[in-house]
């Protein structure tokens, strides 16, 4: 998203009642180049008017500024500037919470002992009924080690909480699951391979979150080798679900067939791997790829892509993906005349999108387009609802097609708060495990149950 | 509890209504040994009543006779037979939960990116925040391998979940903490240990639960060593809490002074040698104990007691606490006049309360009258409160002094669900850590803040 590193502030000033008064404010903040969120009225007084401005700066010498032109302005009084999104961070966005009431020794009978054991030892007789008589059913670990966050690299397992936390609120509002956040305490990977196995048996899915490649790779490699039970680092899969169903609804847009264009990903990271993985399988042949970094270009090839360079991809490609983190890294003399660019990098593209259009692509579109929420709530609810042991690679582009075909005429991507769009993801990967298991016999013991 | 392993059910009958019917009802019940809990009624006809009885059996073959006898009886039509608790378990009993709706974008914003981006930073610059910012704060681990659950012993760490789930439940419930159960999938005491401390900065304390001895040991004490955060495992030390809490209104009864008594500690497992060592820093003098395991023994002897047999113990001792699993070891010839015995193994005590009390003891309790669930939630939510890097003895035994004072006249402990009961150990717990940084200057760093 544009303003994803962004400083969010509410302005609550007082203005007078007069007509234009409030479009000079907003004027003033925007030429100091303060960009205006939502705006709310407070309180309709006698004369005057007190409301609330949300705010984005692009840092704190920049929010002063802003806060400034405001104080120093005639058109309005700052009453105050708070700062919600810390407020709202306060004591943490999750809890766990009991499923039922405990008021009475009664209840506590049933809920703990004696009325527990006999629950303990049916389960211990038949450990399939684990899934009927427990939480294990519905959690989902969050592991993250803190190495890559958003666009804030490495910044630590107690940093990175808050963004673990607005995962699991999120996994709870979208589809009902539990998402438990699990801090590392290392970055080695055999420790972390070794501490996901040995908690395994509380969750019934792991999603891996913001681990740095190469790590990440090898981590969810081994993960998924050694249990049997979906495994999914979002920043890989995530994303690439994400991104092609953008990049389905873009070339219907541009009336181009994917599967005879030429696909270019420059950026070959966690991200950029996982999308041309994903783009080779559906489009059924190589995609060219670029990386500063050997070993990336080399697991490129291994997966069946070819490498390239920067300048072949741009006047070579029709699609060219980019998720290099460095902006501006595409001029507009390198884009192609009906070239489709997708310029990924947050907060600040390779290429603005009216820049590429200007520049003769087709169609152009940045990260703002992309938003990873789309795909992880709707894939782990299909998969632990089929009870598959994995997440194939058939059932993430299932979630892929089902989230392009639920955006709306003219939307690269639907809202991504739409309940609906989130069951019609796990509907497909539901679907797409129930058509694996009819259609390959030799995938017997795929399914739990 | 006396019906700690004992089966439940709910019998829905369909009676006369006629006065008399009931009791007849019961009787029958009662001659075939089944024994009732809650009886409601469910509906008054023309003529008839509907009622659900909660029935408790020894097992299922005499669950199945005494829905024969309801079922040939005259005296009733039996509806139904319900597993009112299999019901209630179904689904698990606790979830994830976010803390905030999140319906538009503009909260999003504020829960998920771009918010949370300066919330993540703020934290990284200043570590200290997280138990600000993130609900850290209130996530307890509720870990276990699975190998001494209940009287169950080793059902492994799923079939343990009910129990756990149950812990974690009644933490939300009795202190607003959010218990986040840890099934470990290894019980090798090196492993156990760095997985714990790989996942421990995603939790304010850890609570370890139903480990088998003697591993518990060596597990509680590499991880105190390792971590500066409250680390208890329960069955020892919450446990010891708890019965030093009866005990001290048992003696307190039978008018004796526990630092004058001589006192016998029968069974030196997780949980008694954790209660002798608090009764030794209690009453300020060694305690006699025996055991079948010559480890244990050892144990007891470098925590300052000494090595006795039962019978020693029987015939000198005025205070006799058993913890050995072994149901009726204590015969009546061996009370001595006057003395104080609890014999808690549950669900069959070491010698009915009862016949102690026949045979000469001037107070007798079983492990009905002892539940953990009074000491662990103030515990933890005292230290978490008072942002102690450990949970001192100190603490514990003024946790189990305001348990003791919050029993009713007569009572041995308080009803666990009292919710005032748990305020006032949490609040024992941080004036004790208060008074710890104020009398022992050497603590520097004792504190977080």
């Amino acid at each position: 998203m544009w303003f994803e590193n962004k400083m969010m502030r509410t302005f609550r000033c007082r203005l007078r009642q007069k007509p234009g008064e409030l479009g000079h404010l907003l004027e003033a903040i925007g030429d100091a180049e303060g960009f205006l969120g939502e705006i709310k009225t407070i309180h309709m007084g006698r004369g005057t008017v007190i409301r609330d401005l949300v705010v984005f700066a692009d840092n704190a010498p920049h929010m002063d500024r802003l806060i400034k032109v405001v104080d120093d302005s005639t058109l309005a009084e700052l009453l105050e500037v708070r700062d919600e999104v810390m407020e709202m961070h306060q004591g943490g966005k999750i809890a766990m919470r009991s499923r039922y009431r405990i008021d009475t020794l009664s209840q506590l009978r049933r809920v703990y002992t004696p009325g527990v054991a006999e629950v303990c030892l049916k389960i211990q007789k038949e450990p399939g009924l684990a899934r009927r008589f427990t939480s294990i059913a519905h959690m989902v670990a969050i592991v993250t080690d803190g190495t890559a966050v958003l666009g804030l690299g490495d910044i630590g397992p107690q940093a990175s909480m808050p963004v673990m936390e607005g995962k699991a609120s999120l996994m709870e509002t979208l589809v009902g699951l539990s998402g438990v956040p699990v801090l590392l305490n290392t970055k080695d990977v055999d420790e972390i391979v070794d501490t996901v196995v040995n908690i395994a048996p509380t969750f019934s899915a792991i999603q891996l979150e913001d681990i740095s490649a190469p790590r990440c790779f090898d981590i969810e490699k081994r993960l998924k080798e050694r249990l049997d039970m979906p495994i999914m680092h979002d920043d890989q899969h995530g994303t690439a679900v994400v991104v092609t169903a953008a990049l389905l609804n873009g070339v219907k847009m541009a009336g181009v067939d994917l599967s005879r264009t030429r696909i270019g990903q420059i950026g070959l990271g966690a991200a950029g791997l996982a999308i041309s993985e994903m783009l080779m399988h559906l489009a059924g042949q190589p995609v060219l790829g670029t990386d500063l970094a050997p070993d990336a270009v080399r697991r490129l090839e291994e997966a069946g892509g070819r490498a390239s360079s920067l300048e072949e991809i741009m006047s070579t490609c029709e699609v060219v993906i980019a998720t290099t983190g460095v902006p501006g890294l595409i001029k507009p003399e390198m884009v192609r005349e009906g070239q489709i660019i997708l310029a990924l990098s947050n907060p600040n593209p390779e290429i603005e999108p009216e820049e590429a259009l200007a520049a003769g692509a087709a169609f152009a579109a940045d990260g703002k387009s992309v938003n990873n929420i789309l795909g992880f709530p709707g894939i782990f609810r299909g998969a632990i609802d089929a009870g598959v042991k994995d997440i194939t690679r058939e059932m993430l582009v299932a979630a892929a097609k089902a989230i392009a075909s639920s955006a709306g005429e003219g939307e690269l991507v639907p809202n991504p708060l739409d309940r609906g769009v989130h069951l019609k993801v796990a509907q497909a990967v539901v679907r797409t495990a129930l058509e694996l298991k009819l259609n390959r016999e030799d995938l017997t013991g795929y399914f739990d149950e």
